[in-house]
């Protein structure tokens, strides 16, 4: 503890888009100044720092003034050129360390040294010309992905071989850049693991989450992911070697392709990230203590927190026009959201996101109650009821869940009305004397099929209407036979 | 909703402490830029705004560019002028209005104000001079206490009399500022409502918190507060009608007295600040979102956030020199940590706060099960035990804790171990094959009598240490007869 830095140290920060931009909201909770250095006059995180720089990665004099500027230098970005942090490091440390960022810009060495410390990844094979690319897919098999060694993210640089006469169009497509090449794994999900490393060494890790991507760019993350407590640990225990053979220090992003199901499913790395992680976003409201503010607490020699989550989680990414969904997101309470504040919206630009929770051990509890059978679920919903409707309205609501238990927190029953609670539902009637319907929405997430959900809560009510969803979610608004309008949403990779 | 404010617009905020500081991150989190007006160089908002303007409140050029930048004004302390406020009016909305302001800048006019609404007051008088103070008293009656009608704060402006020969020098004390003469509430506990109504006239109010100032600086909040709930739902009716009154938008702070107990406790408003408050800064970690956020929200015409809390909160302030514990605090898993980023300490000066958790209701159920007799309660103690003595440990803690019930959730049950529950205390136990005494501090709140409980657990263990407490806390390390060092923390006002 020594070496913690005291509140009111400048965190330095190389990079400013939305991920330096929340880390530093983290420093600044814990008292920590930041000096976002980037060369884009526009990033975001300028927004939020002390101090800014405006400068090249090439630029040793900005550097220089920098490095004197700042008591610890961090970076949000995997491809900072490894010659600034060359330069800074004699004046100031640089965490995570240099070696970290380069292993991971180059695909090439981020494999061999994972292999190295035996971990799993993909068949890869490098190659130099066409013939030496043959060679290399006759090793391999198909299909296989040609991937950019150096600066690939979101699906970028990257282009897949199903058939041996697509290697030339591959090879053209990759620009004389240079490429491995990966066998293409068929994975049963993609799943990820945030892990943090303190500069005393002590290692901790967010549990793993479950990634959607689309077009390449990461939709979801999903928390507890659909995988054995076993294949956890074991992922986990991946991250931690990884971290401790690199001498790491600060948040580190490992994405895992899992094969088979259950305790039988194994892993394959994918790639690390040397920061932050788009998939970590969900622990900045079901953890106590944040990704990004673990990350801080390591890079500054603080104690690490507590990595445990309160709840479960799912994060959805917002790219693009998504974001202009913010008033609807805004007023919809379960949800949480976090926009970055960039000036220019783009196609395919990661614009913000919304984490929505569930009491802990729901996803668990829903597994286990689906089985073969389709389940209807529905979480927190909660509605008034005419006085002197409560029964039928409870008999009704019942129904629709099966066998719920009945509680009554104390916080809710001074309120009159119940709350059932059946496996993965929640729904609270409360029943008021001057009733009138609520005509606003209440929010749902469901788990089943939205169609029957909708359409039995509507029995004796309004017709369906379906609403422009979310990416990766369908949505309807329906009116239950008592007149409470309901707000259904799904996530599609729920839909059976 | 046609007048919400886009993402990328800009929060212009007078004033740059602390509150400013986290209304920028609240800000920040929603996409929307601050700019901080403040004439102190050395304000702690500016660190984490987009813009600053460092400027008196009198200087008619720089508010009038000020208003120029930004799309809506607030305010962080209610000693803004008034003719500042008048200034931006015309060229930008203002929320809270200048009437809040107006109105809280002024006992006199407050006190008048609330007795026109018919929210009860301590009973209070103007005075002019020695005679018509004298006057005053003999009708307010003693003890009394005189108070500045401006500029007060912390306990600064007011002096007591107890009896009334010590009219002279309390008035002495007042150096000449207008006063007015209260009678002195014998109260038996100050609590205070966070409310806050939104453009469109929607109101919400947090629970009401229970206040414990310390030379007249508040020292700790805690919800849930002792107080019936039919008094809390008037307390939160008060503070709605003043916000309706002022047609207010954004967050409104109401301090009030409570006297008596139970069903039959009164309310007496003491003051009310047209702003967040620190009395709600618990909302921060405990709620979905937080008095910061639902400020920003309502001033920008977004829809209010919910206020449901979904924890138990102790918020305790670091004053002075208490901010140096922070590697401490930084250590203690459920403590969150702020420190606001101020350049100079000082003696009284509000430095940072830490918020801890507990589950929801536990507050509620320990009062429930204290009765009489002494109940000693433990909060969420995480153990490792020795395979082999899993039994005896469980025995243990068993007949310390009394009847526990004894559950497993999903995630703790696959580690193996056990979780015990007992009203207020939960103890997991968990069983390593390679056991290590934790030679490290396990935290726990604990209710109840702290020495008896570290007597009870040192009980064949070794002798018990007394650590520096923070304030409000006593705190002591036990090690238990298997080696696990534990930490006691005892909030002093459920010291019996």
């Amino acid at each position: 503890m020594a070496e913690a830095l005291r509140p009111g140290s400048t965190i330095g920060i190389l990079g400013g888009g939305q991920l330096g931009r929340m880390l530093a909201l983290a420093a600044a909770r814990l008292g920590l100044r930041s000096h976002i250095y980037c060369p884009d006059a526009e990033s975001p995180a300028f927004d939020v720092a002390a101090a800014r720089s405006v400068a090249g990665y090439d630029d040793p004099r900005a550097l220089a003034a920098f490095a004197q500027s700042v008591d610890v230098v961090t970076y949000e970005f995997e491809n900072v050129p490894v010659a600034a942090v060359e330069q800074l490091l004699p004046s100031v440390p640089v965490r995570p360390n240099a070696r970290a960022l380069a292993v991971s810009q180059d695909r090439r060495h981020e494999k061999a040294y994972l292999a190295e410390l035996g971990i799993p990844t993909a068949a890869f094979a490098p190659f130099d010309d066409r013939p030496s690319l043959d060679r290399a897919l006759g090793a391999i098999g198909l299909p296989a992905v040609l991937k950019t060694r150096r600066l690939g993210y979101d699906g970028k640089g990257q282009a897949v071989i199903r058939w041996a006469d697509e290697a030339g169009a591959a090879l053209e497509a990759m620009r004389g850049a240079p490429a491995i090449l990966e066998r293409r794994v068929r994975f049963t999900r993609e799943i990820s693991v945030i892990g943090v490393r303190g500069l005393d060494g002590r290692v901790a890790t967010y549990d793993p989450v479950e990634n959607v991507h689309r077009d390449g760019i990461l939709a979801t993350s999903t928390v507890p992911s659909r995988i054995a407590d076993a294949v956890a640990e074991k992922a986990c225990a991946l991250a931690t070697t990884l971290m401790t053979a690199l001498d790491y220090v600060g948040v580190l992003g490992v994405e895992l392709f899992v094969t088979g199901e259950g305790e039988e499913a194994e892993l394959l790395v994918n790639e690390f990230a040397p920061r932050v992680h788009n998939s970590g976003h969900w622990t900045e409201d079901a953890c106590a203590v944040s990704q990004f503010e673990n990350h801080i607490r390591a890079i500054a020699g603080w104690p690490l927190g507590p990595t445990a989550r309160h709840a479960d989680a799912v994060m959805t990414n917002l790219i693009g026009a998504e974001v202009e969904g913010w008033r609807r997101l805004a007023a919809e309470p379960g949800a949480r959201l976090h926009i970055y504040g960039k000036r220019q919206m783009r196609a395919g630009r990661k614009m913000g996101h919304v984490n929505r929770l569930a009491p802990l051990g729901y996803g668990a509890r829903v597994r286990a109650e689906r089985g073969p059978a389709r389940t209807l679920a529905l979480d927190h919903v909660l509605l008034a009821m005419p006085e002197g409707r409560e029964a039928e309205a409870r008999a009704f609501y019942e129904g629709l869940l099966g066998m719920p238990e009945i509680v009554k927190p104390p916080n809710l029953a001074k309120r009159g009305g119940c709350w059932f609670q059946s496996g993965a539902s929640q729904v609270h009637l409360g029943v008021e004397k001057e009733f009138r319907p609520a005509r606003k929405a209440h929010p749902a997430l469901i788990v089943g099929d939205l169609a029957a959900i909708s359409e039995t809560l509507a029995r004796g009510g309004h017709p369906v209407r379906e609403d422009e969803p979310l990416p990766g979610f369908s949505r309807v608004y329906v009116d239950d036979p008592f007149g409470n309008r309901i707000e259904l949403m799904q996530p599609d990779r729920e839909r059976r």
